[in-house]
């Protein structure tokens, strides 16, 4: 028995019991938009009638060298009489005629392949039959014309643009403006035209012979599986080479038939807002294609209630049904021919962050879905979005009727920008800086030497490059808005100017560049910010604190940060930098004088006068996060960084005595003495102070072992602030962690001086404090002796910056705008390893040493409060070792909850 | 059955049959001192009679509080009752008394216990008998005050200068000029006055009773195994605290009782030169005492040989027996009294490198011992002092007979150094660096800011500190001979002298200091180097390769380097560094052109005038290593390292705008305008390339990943010159090494990029070239991914400079005179990890790598080209790591060499 290649979109149940019950196999087997029309005309949903060539087909076609599969040609032509049986037409006769369109559907979608071929059926004979039959000779020759243009450009691959050429002169020669002007006469020209020049481009005749017009259609949607941009395409998203495309062939219905005709498009809920009501646009008397392209003014749905009520309650049921069928937002695709209703396709909606969002929180309130998959169907990236500015969906959709619109590309880094082009990365940054203008750097593509001027800019547009482009690499980095590989886009670098079709663009004039969608625009788009308070994203991610397991807490310095944490969720906060404090104006005069006295009195005065700030600092600390943890870090960077730049010293010290040489009185002379003299003490001291990897240099638990006096007014300072605060029965929770240990001595050392100041306040307030002293595990060789160091350690915090830094060999500041972008372009490197955890290596380090940590003491509290723990790929990570928190910055708090929760959920079983 | 605790010498068999026949045992049992004297007697060598209270009595006094255990005392009495018997005295009887010595003897030699108590057993009748009966009056009164001198120091702790006090009033008031010549009346009278003193101290009487004597001096002993001193240095040592110490009493003999007799000591060998023969000193009629103070002008054991030519004989015959028995070189003490020789002590003797290197060899080749025995019988370390001037013995000699011995203090940094005194940092670095002195740095100890002196001097000295102190530390570092801790020097900074008793040393005096043993004297001493090419240390050498497993390889830049590596016995070249070319005069102006050009044309022109320079460069390695492999690492350091330092050309350039602005001619101008010009250029792109953390930049393989053609030439330049010498019929064997990958992408990407030039080079010389491509392994990240960098790699080479400074997060250039001196002073660190491989932290990353890389390819060639190469500790580790091989300079190669043979013998069973 040959197998079955073909199924009637009504043998759901014969697909079933060849390939099992599951959607998934279904949908491997149908494709992805077959699938879908099986399903709907099982749940008796009007589809017109067609039938699916299996992936299978597809595989073995393709395996067979381009042979066709025995039987599969056989099993198409009887699928096509039971069309032409429930139509009443008959497929290439003259007198009715049957047209068919032929789509390629995939199990995931997938942009490269060849798409759709409409109006299959129609030769010179069915035209004029279907003139007859119709009584309209100009939508006969209009479809007529789009299947040999169709089939040209995309089964012969022929260039659009020597169709469009055609209607243009026939546009002038009729004097008309737009193509809907055109007479039947002039479709019947253009379509012989066409004709002619498909046979002067392929050499051959355009195909007269019905259905060696759907045999070749077919074979081109196999073929195109394999063509370049389709395998390009599988293998940057990691789609198996082996699945092959369905083909999906469908009775056609025309929307274009008059006034009782209609096509459009519909969302079940809002895409923007999520809000539940159907939303879509339709066109009377129209093709789809029209619809979709957003050339055309279309009619808000609203009005079709009105204009065809009994469709549109017919199709309003059929959508609602679609929706609790799928259980999500559905994107359907309708046509009314002659007052009757046709579903064409449907499939889960596209939709923003904020509608994913309230989606997901009305379904799992409505019972649709559970609170787990309503967790599950939003991303933790699609949060983030809550904190960028996007452009206004009001403004985007007018500027786009307004024809603003100026090229797509590719959306490499999200978020909506405004400035005005600068076409070098110098101008970009003087008109940035010194002008304060917002800018929107514009090259062909970019280099290293550019990033200057990009991280001057609001966004970035290039013409060139793709995802991983050097453009697309630094804009990710960097958080700006950036729309690369825009081949639309002419850039002439001399002119100053570049050009789109008609449309120029000089240097200074505005752009409005989206990197969620790739979208450019003309001009200044109006943009907003989305509310991270939003109340749907509140239940939702107190929802998503219901199932994760991770703890997340925030990286805050002041009491603010710490109340805003709060405000989002954090637990505790994980980071408190005590240096920033250091660098306020009242504070910087007393850390350079302690860092410049020799005398250890002096020394004493400048700590005495640094500690009630400190104090007053931790105080407001401890007072906002009222009974939970603070963990508070000691002072960590090198001393140098508390004085001036010694090449900026000297720079100033040759300018003073130039003038020196030129003074003129005593008493400038005098000043200007004293001016040198004083830049020479600093400079001294910073050029004793400089070294020659600050990173590596004496800084974090070296400074405390180096200077005890300074982490000991540290200490105090937190005691004293905690026992303040717990007498104001605020619940009060320090804990003090040292950073940058590499050998347990130096902890031991560290701790057991501190422990004593600890003790001392608190025995002076007479209070007694709950409180931890732990590390920073950032250096590699504290990883690997974590089980020594856990001895002296109440807790660990992953300090995944420096601990990356220091397991790359990579200084950060030196590399992140230098060569290891370099890297990823060239695909060294997958990821950015400080924006997200480098599993194998500073991974694999994190996992020793929580085991190591653990080994000695179980319950040992494991955190980390590097960047990445904000991102949600290492949160998840981190969720996987068993950390028991991640700190991140407070606007992050809300993404990682989620991320946390999704990492929970992922290890369980589906549903 | 009360406990037997004493046992008498002629007693082994009994010790024995109690704790088993090993050496060990009956060590740990008897003391080391006691166990020697047991052992002599059973040999039938003359000891003059004698027992020992076992470590068990000691450990059971300790225990019991200081209660003497029971029987033991008893038996004391009755092993002394046998004394009087074979002498024919009786203790305590001024007829004909018994005296004997009582002496501490611990397992090992410790000092900080109580010493030895001579005499016991004098009391005013005792030594009113023996004068009778010796007819010497002052010998008697000598030995009395001696004993009285000795009970108040060593057993009630008076100290010792109240005493000489008393015999230097003695001398005055006697009008002599030393004791020597005091008459017997004036012993009498010291006698009594010592008496009054230990009165007067003790508020005890000096005890009488005889025995009471003894058992206060054994007690005296039990009691000083927990003082202080020797609890610290068992500390230090890491000596258990639970061996305890026995105590030996034995039947005092003299030497000082006319000129029949004599006392000396020798050794079997000369412990300097190794040389076999006996070699010592004595002096006819006197005590022991003066013959080891080396205050005495001592005769040559050879007059022996003709004053008393039979007890000579007796002496030869024993000294030979006793070394024959040990299997060493042994040190004894003997005393003739009247005519009757008797031996003290013996014990392995002490030597010079040298001496333990000839020693050892002549040792092997008698029979006496194996070859696995010679070679373990030298340690690494003495290899070492082949390398270092060292004091010639004569010299030494002499200038202590001459009294320019000025005062001893702690051996903390090995070999002989010359210099004047000065005394503070930044004169002993004018003096070296301007005046091209050599100098002394003398300081009462040393802080981090005298870190330039200490470099500038030839060696350090300081009265204060211990073999962890700053000075000490420091001087080891950088292998500057030191000594420190010298109580007696009495320094003066204000006067710009120092002082030891009545000696005065000026700054600018000359000083000669020996590190080895601690020794400083005023003047020059003559000084010489060994000879490492000593022919008895290359006989243990080739013995020890036939032990050891591991390979040894050098580290060399030019071929001069490799050819002394391979005359050290260097079995291929690990690291050839390719950048230390580049620096030579010649060639630098060619890299700078590299570095500062934008043009590719003229980059291209630089790279392929450095190539012939390589070429020729790697040419002569390859015919220096003929038959071995060589390792080439491809270019590390950051290209600003090329470049003049951007703070000089700061204050270059400020001088030459002030010469600007007085500039007289419009030549001159011009000139100077030039030389800005040029600096700045310079200076743009010094900046340009300036980083933050160079260690951590644009270096190593991202250097050859940013400039491939930098690579690209090298390795041309390294297969051209393969090619070159493969013609000449040398079998050449380069390995590529690739430095500083972190992620196995980087590896892939230059090693393939290079395999092709190299194909490319072979083909156009139609050579095959057997060649390696791999990595070094110098960051924590490499170590981690081995198994995945193992695919892409043919050998492993670690590179432990840079993976310590990686793996603890420490920049070697800022901390190694910097706070890790200061780590180490406070015992954080237990060594200087850039000196001894970090085994927990950096060599479980090494430890991980090697088994991840053999887990892909199990005959990975592992190898290490940091400086640990050559450290003795650090090569075992490797060795027990499974490394194929050690790399480190050429002059330490023979330390590397014996330490690999070490390693391996020390796994085997003993003997």
């Amino acid at each position: 028995m040959t197998q079955q290649w073909v199924y009637r979109f009504d043998e759901l149940d014969a697909v079933e019991e060849t390939v099992g019950g599951s959607w998934e196999d279904v949908r491997s087997f149908l494709g992805g938009k077959g699938a879908n029309l099986f399903e709907m005309v099982r749940l008796g949903i009007p589809v017109p009638p067609g039938y699916t060539v299996t992936t299978q087909a597809c595989n073995a076609y393709l395996a067979g060298g381009g042979a066709v599969p025995e039987g599969m040609w056989e099993q198409m032509i009887a699928a096509l009489e039971s069309m032409e049986e429930s139509t009443g037409k008959k497929f290439g006769d003259p007198d009715n005629p049957l047209l068919v369109s032929c789509r390629s559907g995939a199990k995931f979608s997938m942009p490269g392949m060849m798409d759709t071929v409409l109006n299959i059926g129609l030769n010179d004979e069915t035209a004029q039959g279907l003139t007859k039959l119709t009584g309209d000779e100009r939508f006969v020759y209009d479809a007529y014309r789009r299947l040999v243009q169709m089939f040209g450009s995309v089964v012969m691959g022929m260039p659009d643009e020597i169709f469009e050429e055609v209607i243009t002169a026939a546009c002038r020669k009729a004097g008309v403006q737009s193509d809907t002007e055109l007479p039947a006469e002039s479709w019947k020209t253009i379509t012989k035209d066409f004709k002619d020049l498909f046979r002067h481009y392929t050499h051959h005749r355009f195909p007269l012979v019905v259905r060696e017009q759907l045999k070749l259609a077919t074979e081109a949607v196999f073929k195109s599986w394999n063509g370049k941009r389709a395998v390009d395409y599988r293998k940057a998203a990691g789609i198996p080479d082996n699945l092959g495309t369905a083909v999906n062939i469908v009775a056609m219905v025309f929307g274009n038939m008059g006034n009782e005709c209609a096509t459009g498009v519909a969302l079940t809920r809002n895409g923007t807002t999520g809000e539940k009501r159907i939303e879509g646009d339709y066109l009377t008397n129209a093709q789809g294609e029209d619809v979709v392209a957003g050339i055309r003014l279309t009619k808000d749905l609203k009005e079709l209630q009105v204009e065809m009520p009994s469709a549109y309650a017919e199709f309003e049921q059929i959508a609602q049904r679609l929706e609790r069928h799928y259980r999500d937002m559905q994107d359907v695709e309708f046509t009314i021919e002659n007052g009757k209703l046709w579903m064409l396709q449907t499939r889960d909606g596209k939709r923003s962050a904020q509608a994913a969002v309230r989606i997901a929180v009305d379904m799992a309130e409505e019972g649709l879905i559970s609170k787990k998959e309503a967790v599950l169907r939003v991303s933790p990236e699609q949060v983030d979005f809550f904190l960028h500015p996007q452009f206004h969906p009001d403004a985007t959709k007018a500027a786009k009727i307004a024809g603003r619109l100026l090229a797509s590309g590719l959306n490499v880094s999200p978020g909506a920008a405004i400035g005005v082009a600068a076409f070098d990365a110098d101008l970009a940054e003087t008109w940035a800086k010194k002008e304060n203008k917002q800018v929107i750097m514009v090259r062909p593509e970019t280099k290293p030497d550019d990033v200057h001027g990009m991280l001057a800019a609001e966004g970035i547009l290039t013409s060139r490059g793709g995802r991983t482009s050097h453009a697309a690499l630094v804009a990710r980095q960097f958080g700006k808005p950036a729309v690369v590989g825009v081949a639309a886009l002419s850039i002439e670098i001399a002119k100053r100017q570049m050009q789109v079709g008609d449309t120029v663009i000089n240097e200074g004039d505005w752009l409005s560049i989206d990197g969620t969608t790739g979208e450019v625009f003309t001009g200044k788009l109006e943009t907003m910010v989305p509310d991270i308070k939003d109340p749907n994203l509140i239940k939702l991610l107190s929802w998503a604190d219901e199932f994760r397991r991770l703890g997340v807490w925030a990286n805050a310095d002041y009491p603010a940060d710490a109340r805003r944490a709060r405000e989002y969720g954090a637990e505790g906060i994980g980071l408190c930098r005590t240096e920033h404090m250091f660098f306020e104006t009242d504070r910087l005069p007393l850390v350079q004088k302690m860092i410049m006295t020799d005398l250890p009195v002096e020394q004493k005065e400048a700590l005495q006068a640094l500690l009630p700030f400190q104090r007053e600092d931790f105080a407001g600390l401890f007072r906002a996060m009222d009974g939970l943890p603070v963990i508070i870090r000691l002072i960590d960077p090198p001393l140098h960084e508390f004085l001036p730049d010694p090449m900026e010293l000297l720079h100033e010290l040759a300018d003073l005595k130039i003038r020196l040489q030129h003074a003129t009185s005593l008493a400038e002379i005098d000043e200007l003495l004293q001016q040198v003299k004083t830049r020479e003490t600093v400079l001294k001291r910073a050029e004793t102070l400089r070294e020659a990897n600050p990173m590596l240099g004496l800084r974090g638990v070296r400074l405390g072992i180096f200077i005890p006096e300074l982490t000991a007014m540290q200490v105090r300072a937190i005691f004293e602030a905690a026992c303040e605060v717990a007498r104001e029965d605020v619940s009060v929770h320090p804990e003090v962690m040292i950073p940058l240990t590499s050998h347990v001595n130096e902890l031991k050392v560290q701790r057991s001086a501190l422990e004593v100041v600890a003790k001392e306040v608190m025995q002076e307030n007479g209070v007694e404090i709950d409180y931890k002293f732990g590390t920073m595990i950032e250096i590699p060789r504290a990883a690997l002796t974590a089980d020594q160091i856990a001895e002296h350690a109440e807790f660990f915090s992953f300090g995944t910056n420096d601990l990356t830094q220091t397991t790359f060999g990579i200084s950060r500041d030196d590399a992140e705008a230098g060569f290891l972008i370099d890297y990823m372009e060239k695909q060294i490197l997958p990821n950015n390893p400080f924006a997200t955890i480098d599993e194998d290596g500073v991974g694999k380090l994190m996992a020793m040493a929580v085991q190591g940590g653990r080994s000695i003491n179980p319950d040992l509290e494991c955190g980390i409060c590097g960047e990445h723990g904000g991102d949600p790929e290492s949160v998840k990570l981190c969720h996987r070792m068993g950390l028991s928190y991640v700190s991140c910055s407070p606007f992050r708090v809300p993404i990682a909850r989620l991320a946390a929760a999704h990492a929970a959920l992922e290890e369980m079983p589906k549903k």
